[in-house]
Formats: C-alpha cells, structure tokens, sequence
C-alpha cells in the first residue's frame, strides 16, 4: 500500500513526491519547519494530506518542549499553527486540521500544556486514520458511479499520494477495480507540476489499473471522439453551493465534460468543505513562481524574464458539477441543500 | 524581420525552431531527404511554412538533377513530392504546394523536364513572397477584429515563424499593434512541443509586445476571470463547412470561449482549405512519438513505458467559431456559404 506520510520515532516520514515516479524516496522531517517546508515545496501536497501533514507537524512541534509556562507554550503553539496556516493558502484541510489540533490543546491542557503532548500525537495520528477510514467511505459510496469498462478521465493526482492513503477521486477508481470492474484511467499530465504524469500514471502502474497519460490539451478531443465515460477529480476547497477549487485546469474540463455530455464528479472529504463560505468567487487561490511554467526540468524552455501567470488552482461552479462523493455519501443538486445537510444538525467538526 | 526559411545557393536556409528560444541557429538544407526531415522532426513547422518548405524543398530537388531521361525526371519528381506529402498528414498547405509546383512542372516540361528548373525555383520563390503578402492582407482585414487595449489569448504558433514571415494569427495582432493599438497577449505554453512557451513568446519579445505565458490548463480560469478579451489562432486544415483542425488545445479553448462569451478567431490563408472535405470529420490527424509527452528536455517524466496518446492536432466545430480571417476578408457563419464564395467564380488556385 502506497503510503505517501508515516509518524515514527525519528520524526515524520514523507514519500518526497518531487522525485517520483523516478525514485521512491523517503525523507524524514525532524522539525515542525521541515514539515511546514515539505508542504510548500510539495514533498507532500493533496489537500487532505497536507492536513495529516499538518496535525502531524503540529504534534511534533510540542512532543520535546520542554517549556514550563504555560504562557509561553501556549504562544508557541499558536506561532506553529500559523506557520502551518501560512504554508498553502487554498486547500481548507490545512486550516481544518489546525482548529482540530487546537481544540484538542484547549481541551487537554487545562492549566498545563505540557500535559497535552500525548494528547496532541494521538489527535495527530487519528487525523491520519481516519483519513483512510474516509476514504475507503468515499470509495465505497462513488464506485456506483462508475459503470463496468468505464474509461475515466482524471485531472492531477487525487490518489493514495494526496491524501494519508487510498485516495479520493483515485480511492473510487481502487473501490470499482476492487469490485472486478474493468477500467481504464485518462491521466491529464497537469501542468505545470505534472502530478498527473509524475504520480498518477505512477499509482496507476503500481495497482496495474490500465491507464493511457494525456497533455492536459487533449482532454477535450478525447472527449469529442467518445472515448471518456466520466471524469472524476478532487478538490481543494469547496463552498456551501458546491464550487469547487481544485488544481489548474479541472474548470476547462468540467465546461468540456458538460458540452460533451459526460458527468463530471468532485471526490472529497467533509473536510475539504468550507461552509462559511457561501460560493467559490471567496476561495483564495494560490499564485506559486513563475519558474514552474519557465523552466522544465531544471532547464528553462521560454525566453528570460518571460511574464507568466501561475495560479495552481481554479474554481468550478456548481453547475458544471454532476455530483459530490463525500465520506457521508454521494451528494446531487441543489448543492445549497445537500452539503447544507451534512453541516447542520448534530454539530460535525 | 523574423525568416523562419531562405532560398540561397547553398540551400534552403531554416531557422531552427527546435532550438528556439534559448539558440538562434540556422541549419541549411542540402538535399531535398533534408527538408523533409526537417518538416518532420518540427525544424520548421505551421502548415503555411512547411508548405512553402515543401514547395522549396522540391525545387531544390530538381535544381542539380542532370538526368536527361524526361520519363525518369518525371518519375523522380512523383518521387519527391510523394515524400513531401508523406511528412505531415494534417496540414493541407502541404498538398496545396505541391499541387502548384506539379502544375507549374507539368506547364513548363512540355516534353523536357530539364527545361523545368528554373520555373520551379521562380515557382517555390512566389510561394514564398505570396505566403508573406497574404499574411498582410489577413493583418490587414483581422485588425479590425482586435480592440484597442484587447487582451488576446493565443495557442501554438500562428506567427512569423508559422509562415513565411509575419504571421497569420500574430498577423492579425502584429497589424494591430502597428495601428497603434494597446495590446497584452496570453500565451498557451502548448504542450507537449511547447510552441507557445518557445516560439510565440520569442516573438512577442522581439516584437515588444506585452505578452504573459500561462500553461494550456490556466487559459479557462483566465477567461473567467474577464482577462480576456478575444481568443485569436491559426489552422493547419479547415473544412467546407469551417470546421478548424489546429494544434492540440485549441479545441478546449473555443468551448471556453463561447462558455464566457468571447469571440473565437480563425486566422488561416486560403491555403489552408479544404473544400474537398465537407467537415472536420475527415480531417486526418496526426499522432506523434508517445517520447513528446513522456520525456520533457531530455529528461523522463512518466513512468517507464506509461502509455500515451498523443494527436498533434484536434478539430474545432465550426459552430464555435466567431470568424475565419483570411486574405479575401472575414468570414462569417454560416460558413459553408461564406467559404464557398471563396473557392467558386473564376477558379482560384
């Protein structure tokens, strides 16, 4: 089983998802900064690993304080959720994680902070189980989606790698396989970080799903020549109407999916959604450097100085969206009222 | 000027775009076997240039030749022009040179093909001067499409380098901009040979026009975020009824386009109809080596022998498009009509 992040003694260990699918090599983070660091740097990325990466991260940064005032701890510990906050600015997992990790310091500590590190690893490591746990629900829930001989088109990675493990978008294409569906997986190379073709096409290779790499140009012709069923992908942040932020280039697809008469589904976690939010037009999105378009493979292939615009996600209105499969089940339009209904009621973290 | 290709006497002058934007270099070619293989492997490419390569190509084929046998000559010019048709499938701009160059060869031969020599190379010299005249006059009808302080998206490259010189999309801006006008071009990096990243940013850069480059999955997020005004490309084929193959992605584009409410261009010379097809769907679209995706600069990406498909170009629906600006003026919907004016009446080449 691929599994991109692992608590140990020595620290946290990372599958360095910079260097698939070349190398599988393992890099351990022995400080919260390293952690904040492997984030950034996409050592680990997916939105709901990034939020195991960070209850983790938080967790590591209180177990060998030594630190007596509470005052003190207490100030520390906020300065280490920032950093973490500050890290990645679109998926909402980070911040998710972060209030999870919070509430569990407030709770545990009473008066001695010192007293909540246990606590705080034990938090940190349910994130990561339960994440699991949710995925393999999200599986269970959207394999009906997928029809037998389905050719699935998918965006990024949404798979094993960006989450603690098993996947979302990718955790539904494993629960069909698993049911002894034929499949065959589309992967959009995803520029400009080419998750698609680095990891994806990786993890398919890894479960022997078939699966045929694309530029992400050629999702459309693909479609146009009836050769896609369906496209399923993550996502980063969705709003209280079902807008999804997700990596660059889902948006094109979605509007070509609807033009060409597919469905187009979203696979997240309920911790991807941000309900203080009522529609997409607030997700922040995140600009990174320029040098990821300019230069491939560590040579640059535009002009010197060339201006570029590199936003790393785009947001999918609602309408464009068949469905949303979540861990509490495959949710329909009207977006407001489905996703509402998960967030009401019986308070959910 | 920029000159993608020269007759001289030493050869057929090409600048290498292969090894643009980092090198500036020029690579003559000797032998007929040299321009085909430069057509081929992407040297020079855009389907008005390598028909003006092409028609180039087959007169420098027959320059040296010393053969008196006119069977024999004439058997070697089928020769030759058969592997110019056979060095890239889709565009029509190759077949429609070496029509031209066989007529002039058959009109001047009578029964002695040596006497068809210099009548071939004053022949593949008019190609040449023609192709840069008609990219003027599609500059000359586009400007009118491009408002002033217009934020054009554009796809590959549809530029000097396209072409003889001057450019049929970036014609259009050149012309534009040559009026007067304020204006920031997009650029599409292009994947997988990267055209846009490499060629059409060059160009803006000599030209000093403001340009950005963004990755081919950026340009829907762009257009919904109202940072575009028009979207304006080339064509390698267009059919009877204005069905528009051009590089892969474009296809994607027009569907944004119209999605957001943004006119979509053509900008194509009459070279590269197809009236013989009545829509894209006979379009034959060339598929490349699966290495264009799989290895970027020198360096794999994928995974070892991750299957992959790769088309060159796909057909955009003529439903999809705003306009088709060529040398006779812009052509509107319904395009069957208003391309048929242009290849009935007194018969044009």
């Amino acid at each position: 089983m691929i599994r991109p992040i692992a608590w140990t003694d020595e620290g946290i260990v990372l599958l360095d998802q910079k260097a698939l699918p070349q190398e599988e090599r393992y890099v351990t983070c022995r400080t919260y900064g390293e952690v904040v660091d492997a984030i950034r740097d996409l050592t680990i990325r997916g939105a709901p690993a990034i939020g195991v990466a960070a209850a983790m991260g938080i967790a590591l940064a209180m177990k060998d304080r030594t630190e007596e005032d509470p005052e003190g701890e207490r100030s520390f510990f906020g300065e280490v959720c920032r950093a973490f906050a500050a890290s990645r600015p679109t998926a909402v997992n980070l911040s998710w994680a972060i209030r999870r990790m919070t509430r569990r310091f407030e709770e545990e500590t009473g008066g001695n902070p010192a007293g909540a590190v246990k606590a705080l690893v034990r938090e940190a490591l349910s994130v990561f189980e339960e994440d699991i746990r949710i995925n393999r629900e999200i599986g269970r829930h959207g394999k009906a989606l997928i029809p037998n001989g389905a050719r699935i088109l998918t965006h990024c990675n949404a798979g094993a790698l960006a989450t603690a493990g098993y996947g979302t978008a990718l955790g539904v294409v494993r629960a069909a396989r698993d049911e002894g569906k034929e499949l065959h997986v589309y992967i959009d190379e995803t520029r400009p970080v080419l998750q698609g073709a680095r990891l994806t096409a990786w993890e398919m290779k890894k479960e022997n799903i078939p699966a045929t790499l694309i530029t992400d140009g050629m999702a459309g012709s693909l479609m146009a020549r009836g050769k896609v069923d369906l496209v399923i992908v993550g996502a980063d942040r969705i709003a209280a109407n079902g807008d999804a932020a997700n990596k660059i280039g889902t948006y094109p697809l979605a509007v070509l999916a609807r033009e060409n008469g597919l469905p187009f589904y979203v696979a997240a976690p309920l911790s991807t959604f941000d309900p203080s939010l009522p529609d997409g037009s607030g997700i922040p999105i995140e600009e990174r450097d320029p040098g990821e378009v300019r230069i491939l493979c560590g040579r640059p292939v535009a002009p010197e100085g060339m201006d570029v615009w590199n936003p790393a996600f785009d947001v999918t209105p609602n309408r464009f969206i068949t469905a949303i499969v979540t861990e509490a089940g495959v949710l329909r339009p009207p977006f407001e009222a489905s996703i509402g209904a998960c967030f009401t009621g019986p308070a959910r973290r």
